[in-house]
């Protein structure tokens, strides 16, 4: 992990090492004070080959690009106001075109989000072959001044939360790389939390003064709860028995679902913890937002986290977040 | 250029067709309302092979993929804020980074905008070669509510003026291309111009209010021109001989002289309208700022742009603005 060995250099440690200046939080979310309001803005970059294959479903794209930023925001307790969108195409192929926008602005419609702006290019050739297709949304949020969910406030007795189910897209991941089987109803129903989540934007915004710490999962469980006990300097204690899981996630092995939910990534569920006083409200603004909420373990003051077993054992968790430049993704080095 | 023939649909084509709504202007900065300001974004993305070469000077890449977007807010006449990148990157290549990171930031410094967040990802590579580096930018700037240059307000008998000198990005490229020589102290000039633009900021923020419509040349002063005579509904008369050379483009012959001026591309000088009573606070602001302003031709009231030469003679000008996906650039189809 030295400056030796350029490969090994992770995604995290290429970031701090020449992006990052004293002032600015890493976090999935910017917030920018603007006049009497706070701006929450996200940003991702798509490329094919990478984040998605070349034969995906184009509508199923343009869904998931947005709503990965939008589970952002959501984290944020941000309303989604605005996006942007930089395409990098291999060539302008009208059919692939028209159901890439009509899944992208179906999902910003629901959102009341408009497009107002963007960038196209032709991604040029390599070799002869087709370029990988790339594309990079923005998207702003806005929320009253100071009022957005951070992922620094976690304290020590505080519950940890998790939206929905966990597991479910890296369980359709698994089965159609063929690493598991799965009957063609839980697959539809998974490859649909793979392709098309749902963020969680009102649960978040319901959580703005409720939430002590809130972050949207897509790198997995533990990873992404990292990053809120590193914000907050706490620890955590999961208990591996109540966390969510949905019906095809329940009916595998438990080593692996286990490892699908606590690593699997994908989820775009919202994690977030709350003084235990909180747990009527936080019920209220779940059933308010129409999403289930689980009471999965609770914030330590070690910098240790924990996943116990039902007889409270400690379990091993060899797992780690998705990390785009560590070994074993390096295709290859230049 | 009909979706028989995708390989013709034009860049301005694509957005039109696919993702534009009937909210979104397009245009070159979105300006969007937050409480008591009007908050200015623009975005951009520059890919290998396409805006760069693969031997570009890292640090020079990072100076231009920013300065481009701040050249956006500049024509609006927006503060810069702050900024996010995202990367698509072959590999992670300390060196390269530290440069590309020097060159990004110290702009960033300069014009006191924060990184505050974005997003790597390995380039996958094509049939076993590294894939083309693809880099994304998103800056935001601020003004107070509603005041904001656009370029919808030019009206007839106003005055058109640019910013600084046109063409020297121009003729640079065409001596690196090998279409011209010139040497080596002028190709220095040049090149500093196409590889380090400088936005301009502070002449954008001092035309609020003057300008009655400002728009920054990155296709080239006629395409640009265009979006404003489009916007505004109006035409247009530039006086070639009026047109600002530098003293490397001004030894060159006069037919690619007036090419490279009016049609060349990455000059990201301002190119503005004014009514004829604002001339001395234009020439006040240019001072202010540090810059030099020419008129270059008036406003009409028809839909023509015409270009006089010194006799008062129209010029052909069979240019086009840059377009990445007209077919001279259709490198492949898929």
């Amino acid at each position: 992990m030295s400056a030796a060995t350029p490969a090994a250099l992770s995604e995290f440690e290429l970031i701090a090492r020449y992006f990052t200046r004293p002032t600015s939080a890493r976090q999935g979310v910017a917030l920018i004070d603007v006049g009497d309001r706070t701006l929450a803005v996200s940003t991702d970059m798509l490329i094919e080959g990478r984040h998605f294959f070349r034969d995906v479903d184009p509508a199923a794209l343009g869904h998931k690009a947005l709503a990965v930023n939008l589970s952002d925001l959501a984290a944020a307790g941000a309303t989604p106001r605005c996006f942007f969108l930089a395409l990098g195409l291999p060539a302008a192929r009208p059919v692939w075109l028209e159901r890439f926008s009509a899944g992208l602005l179906a999902l910003a419609d629901r959102f009341d989000c408009a497009l107002l702006g963007g960038d196209t290019t032709r991604m040029p050739a390599v070799n002869g072959s087709a370029g990988p297709l790339t594309l990079c949304i923005t998207v702003l949020g806005e929320c009253h001044r100071g009022q957005a969910n951070s992922r620094r406030g976690a304290a020590p007795g505080d519950e940890i939360w998790v939206s929905g189910t966990l597991g479910d897209a890296a369980l359709a991941l698994a089965c159609l790389t063929g690493e598991t089987a799965l009957d063609p109803a839980a697959l539809t129903a998974c490859r649909e939390r793979l392709e098309r989540p749902t963020p969680r934007v009102e649960l978040g915004r319901r959580l703005v003064g409720l939430a002590s710490a809130c972050i949207d999962l897509s790198d997995g469980l533990l990873g992404d709860l990292r990053h809120v006990m590193n914000r907050s300097q706490v620890g955590a204690r999961i208990e591996a028995e109540r966390l969510p899981a949905g019906p095809a996630l329940a009916a595998q092995p438990a080593a692996q679902r286990l490892r699908w939910m606590l690593a699997g990534g994908d989820d775009y569920e919202l994690l977030f913890t709350a003084a235990p006083a909180q747990r009527p409200a936080v019920l209220a603004a779940a059933q308010a937002a129409g999403v289930g909420v689980s009471c999965i373990g609770a914030v330590t003051d070690g910098p240790a986290l924990q996943v116990l077993d039902a007889a409270g054992k400690a379990v091993d968790t060899p797992f780690r977040a998705y990390d785009h430049f560590a070994p074993d993704y390096a295709d290859h080095d230049v």
